[in-house]
């Protein structure tokens, strides 16, 4: 816990005689640049409350700076680099010297989470990350602090802003090409955006609260994804018509005394907290029998709300808040879960099409909840929603379902949630 | 902080050799008595994660216990009993004696703050009281920990469970009657609702939310409040037609180098983060220029919700996450905020009503945004809109218009609070 020690540098000493809390700063990108102006801002009010006056000690940049000067003349290193090396190596070091740090690094967490908590438990110092995850929505803190007497049972998240303003947008009519094209002028999409529209970076956040939730290791291979390229106009419209939310929502549940990962567009039912949340914004909710449920939502990404949250962890270990991880305690992945399905077949409008599909889907005991055949002069739209079925058996209707030749097109599914509380 | 030493009693030592956590229960209603049951439930995992067992070494109710050998017994005293007296009495004789203290007790805080913060500050320890405002919602923890780096703005709240409930049910056609007498069969309402409706537990829980986002004393005296009883079914008929949600809504927000809190139903745009919260439901949308907006929702009572909360704050003491509150800066509080306002009048349809209407609202300098007036045979519905104006403003206008001779009824107006942000 050295961040809490006095320190030894009496040179350092404020006019109130307790040293400044120094902070090297690795990185100093948009976030980086942020978290430096934030800071400077606030260092005042800071102070105020928690006696000692944050200071930046030290900037590593690509072309500047030294880490080891950076690391020995700081209390706390706080990690905006991104991408995992040499962050990790950073982070690595900086613990085992018995400094406590603050990272926002996704892909580092979600791949080698294990030894960097690990690290920090046996040097006794802090790991904080709540950037990590949603940006400015305190969901780290809210799973390890807040929660930490609840049993959680489930975590819905919409963790990628940068999907949700595309999917909000092709909501309102615009093409996935367009929404696309809308949300990189605005700044919330990359100029590759593969890591965000496959699903691949909510897929890291949600490898992350599910080890928080579970205390359960989760490596990002461990969780499945989906993401929104595959998704269309026709699915947009079906969501509009009934007043249904469509997202990309990342799951981390028990199931079995297991723990299911996994990342995918799901329909939500007009009532579910996520249903009606817009544009870039990110919101999660978390399932409990103790509470029902708890939502919170905000801005996902932005580098003053990023560099925000990165602040707020580095106070928290200033006022001595947060603790070194739980030890792991490992619980089997469930692959399989059962789920609710819309499916959607382009057919040419022959008799016995309707048979034909609810066979297929009936040798698999996938059971059907609602129907509607719209007829398109020779060919006809066949839309279904399912109730909860094991998805290895939706999946072998489905292969069998593309092999009729009165399907015109792929069969495609999207999962549908309904709400459960409230 | 008592709480985090080594416990000297060696005889109560467990197996691994660390001393329980003792937790000195006070009340044992529906809220203490779903506690105990929760930490018996969480007790192993608590040990897991923090090395050190909590139970409950003690327990007062109106009719058994012993509070000084409770006190003596305990590293923290749970206070639920609620109301001032005794409650202020004994936390105030736990913190003298070097005790943590956890209470759920919003009358308490909002008129004893100051002094049980004092209290806790010069004896250094710790004061929690998440279950004090919005239940399992951890709004609190969010003012305190996570936005401590954060510079808020404004506040918006629904933290009353019973009047967003009924306020629900009267969108959905029932009237205030029935839907109050619906609150109290689902156990929303106590018998005598009168501090609910009336909107003085909002304005409890406003003043210390106030209190943690700005840092200044705010007495629940400080806080004005209107409560639900006035609304009538046209007013949700009007909210139902133009898709605006109807709440009552607590606000705290700094105004003009002050601060300013209040309680009273409004219109929500369709937008806003809280518009979407139903039922008994509790939700807080905190902005700042930094975050843009966080948004927390979820159960506001219920005595399993509110004891997880409780256990929450316990932990948080245990884990050594919590500090003493910060010494109170003092700011102006400011009574005349603007608003925008919806306006209704039944009036006697003849010539020369608008204009006497709209001419006693311009010599106020308000000015309207829309109008619609119906015709009902000879009288008429005039519902008009207007821009944001100084409160007293708009009170001066409609008591010039209540002595008009055609007007039926007295005017009635509601708050109208627009989408700021998204």
């Amino acid at each position: 816990m050295s961040a809490s020690a006095p320190n030894g540098g009496g040179d350092r000493a404020g006019v109130g005689g307790k040293a400044p809390f120094r902070v090297g700063l690795l990185g100093h990108g948009t976030v980086g640049g942020a978290f430096a102006v934030l800071l400077g801002e606030r260092a005042d009010e800071i102070e105020r409350f928690n006696g000692r006056r944050p200071v930046i000690s030290g900037v590593l940049t690509r072309t500047q700076g030294d880490f080891e000067r950076i690391l020995s003349e700081a209390d706390l290193l706080v990690e905006l680099i991104g991408g995992v090396e040499p962050a990790r190596e950073y982070l690595l070091a900086a613990m085992r010297a018995g400094k406590d740090v603050v990272s926002a690094n996704k892909q580092l967490l979600s791949q080698h989470g294990e030894e960097l908590f690990e690290t920090a438990r046996e040097r006794g110092v802090r790991l904080r990350f709540e950037a990590a995850v949603a940006g400015a929505v305190p969901v780290v803190r809210l799973l390890e602090e807040s929660l930490s007497a609840t049993p959680i049972e489930r975590i819905h998240g919409i963790v990628n802003g940068t999907t949700n303003f595309i999917l909000t947008e092709m909501t309102a009519g615009a093409s996935y090409e367009d929404a696309l094209a809308q949300a990189q002028r605005s700044g919330y999409a990359e100029a590759d955006p593969s890591d965000d529209v496959s699903g691949r970076d909510a897929a890291a956040k949600m490898a992350i609260l599910a080890r928080l939730a579970f205390g359960t290791p989760v490596h990002l291979d461990d969780v499945r994804y989906e993401g929104i390229e595959q998704l269309r106009a026709e699915d947009m419209e079906y969501a509009r018509e009934l007043g249904l939310g469509l997202k990309l929502i990342g799951t981390a549940e028990r199931r079995h005394g297991g723990v299911s990962v996994r990342v995918h567009p799901a329909f939500l039912y007009g009532g579910h907290p996520l249903a009606s949340v817009v544009g870039p914004f990110n919101a999660v909710t978390v399932e409990s029998e103790a509470i029902t449920e708890i939502t919170m939502s905000g801005p996902g990404a932005g580098g003053r709300q990023t560099a925000s949250a990165v602040l707020g962890d580095v106070v928290s270990v200033m006022t001595g808040g947060a603790r070194p991880p739980a030890p792991p305690l490992a619980l089997p992945l469930i692959e399989d879960v059962k789920s609710a399905f819309y499916l959607y077949l382009d057919v040419v409008d022959h008799p016995g099409v309707l048979a034909a599909v609810t066979h297929a889907l009936g040798a698999q005991e996938v059971s059907i909840k609602s129907v509607v055949q719209r007829g398109l002069g020779e060919n006809a739209r066949l839309v279904m929603v399912t109730h909860p079925v094991l998805e290895s058996s939706m999946h072998a209707a489905v292969e069998e379902m593309a092999g009729f030749d009165f399907v015109r097109s792929p069969p495609r599914t999207i999962r549908v949630i309904e709400e459960e509380f409230v």
